[in-house]
């Protein structure tokens, strides 16, 4: 599916399943929503998938690798070549996204969507679209064909990854000088004031957190991307790795599939889908909030909440793969737990 | 171990094994400290067992049923018998903690340490100490012998399942009117207002909550419990199941092992172990963050942060069992990944 038909494909959440779902759940053996985000989430994958019983068999991560000109500027704390080294380390397994998919089962795909520097991997998924994208302080960071194929990238992986079966998603990514990219999208997006969207990213100091934010600034004055066009903001000052995890959200909403968010990267994504179609939002499950200042800006919008605060800044998909054990809770809240005319527990009195 | 000894062997984290779990860290290919509280749970575990790569193997949960003769007072929106029900409900299997433990692959030992009723079910640990407590807006809930036995039962339990190999505990709880109990424990040994204290419990009306705190407050000034002495809060107007609690969590430190809390009412037994034993404190690991307004309270006075922010309100420990997830995946980072070494990636540049 292209783009354009992926966008029209999107509807809202089931609303007959999310009832029967939620009439279930105030049937078991407990007040009536004490599982507060547990009983959310049973409630949105019903409405997601069509079905008051979900039931999730098979996961997959998607990690997006791709570099940005905008390094040139200095706004990093490591260079650029940790892309790469990056890409080789999760294909060996030794990454912080490795072992955390690991633990909650899940298969890793990398995928190089604009890694600077040829990349021959066994394992590695090669859909570049380019070698890295320009430096948006000067140039725009890539054309408005580049932002699409790099969207229908991801939806081509998602939708040939829902024909083998799998029911639930996870996005993440690698690319040094990425939280200056979402940054400008996050900015572009909400209008927020730079010193709420733009962060000290991987550690970098004071002086090139300064440097980080007039680049950011200026750039936006220079391309004044249009807030109406999620692919004039992404084609503009946005990322190959942002606009893959674009294609996997999407691709979710169109087929009905939930997408677990992670960081601030991957939250600039979905401010990027959610402009392109406002009912993807319903397919999202946020994680963890980010030590990333301008996620909080990004949750606002999309007006979702992270339910783990773990100070975490490290994207990958980290974050979302520790989600995956709590949206697996909560199923198996939903398909295990003994009503109270099961149990023979009195209700509440009042 | 009788609770003088227990006392007087707890001793502070090892802090050369937490230098070399943060120095290993700090190897991991990513940048330092980004895996924000996945890191600070590693360090404290490595502090806690005297070992810089913990592992974790078996895991246990104790959760403590017991009744309240202050629900006469009309403080719960379920009836008393209903602590009865859920005993049966817990070994059955069909309760929340039973479905999220199963999901944690940890075994429940449900304990009569004070249900109002006889129960003879197989499966049931029975240390029954009374059949529940006194109404303590009139009689002090227990004597001070009672609340020291119900305290040794959960360190006789917990040192059988040490003995028996098991590395990490969650408490959890069930109790008619154990919300009113804990608020009053809180308030005592915190001195923080009833607004901040006393919250809903399971759903009663703002009628109730009022009637709820109006007893506290007239129980607090009949008692006067000594806030330096946390027996003679806790046998004034605490708990039979939340003594239980603080037995587990005082052997866990003194036998070097983490311990996971879990709600509001297994945070009032934090504090009664804290001013017990303040270093006991460092062996306990927060997990959810409450709906119940006093569970901040309780929090801000350990000076522990949770990390899952889920509204939930059900105790039984069923946020403990969802933070073991983030629990073992903070140690199988410690023992998965890579360093920059072994990865040939470049470190920071600046």
């Amino acid at each position: 599916m292209n783009l354009e038909n992926v966008l029209e494909s999107i509807k809202p959440l089931d609303k007959h399943s999310m009832d029967l779902c939620k009439t279930h759940l105030d049937s078991l053996t407990k007040p009536i929503g004490s599982l507060g985000v547990l009983e959310d989430l049973a409630i949105q994958i019903s409405g997601i998938t069509m079905n008051s019983k979900p039931i999730i068999k098979q996961k997959q991560a998607f990690v997006f690798a791709a570099d940005h000109g905008i390094t040139e500027e200095g706004v990093s704390a490591f260079p650029q070549e940790v892309t790469k080294q990056m890409v080789l380390n999760f294909i060996n397994g030794g990454a912080a996204i490795n072992v955390l998919a690991r633990k909650a089962q899940t298969p890793v795909t990398v995928v190089d969507i604009g890694v600077n520097g040829d990349l021959i991997i066994e394992g590695l998924v090669q859909c570049k679209v380019a070698h890295g994208t320009k430096n948006f302080s000067k140039e725009p960071a890539m054309t408005r064909e580049q932002a699409i194929l790099a969207i229908e990238t991801g939806i081509l992986l998602t939708t040939e990854a829902i024909n083998r079966g799998v029911d639930l998603f996870i996005i993440g990514e690698m690319g040094i000088g990425n939280t200056t990219s979402s940054s400008a999208i996050v900015t572009a997006l909400t209008n927020a004031p730079l010193e709420d969207t733009v962060g000290c990213g991987t550690g970098i100091s004071t002086d090139s957190l300064q440097i980080k934010r007039s680049i950011i600034k200026t750039s936006l004055e220079k391309h004044k991307p249009n807030a109406n066009d999620g692919l004039d903001v992404l084609s503009k000052i946005g990322g190959l790795e942002i606009a893959g995890m674009v294609g996997v959200i999407l691709a979710c909403a169109a087929n009905r599939r939930p997408v677990i968010l992670d960081g601030f990267i991957s939250g600039a994504a979905a401010l990027i889908a959610q402009s392109l179609s406002p009912l993807s939002v319903s397919y999202m499950i946020p994680s963890h909030s980010s030590v990333e200042p301008g996620h909080r800006v990004i949750y606002q919008k999309l007006t979702l909440h992270p339910f783990l605060h773990m100070n975490m800044r490290l994207g990958e998909g980290t974050g979302a793969a520790l989600a995956i054990h709590v949206i697996e809770s909560s199923l198996q809240i939903l398909h295990e737990m003994a009503t109270f005319a099961d149990a023979g527990v009195s209700n509440k009195n009042l």
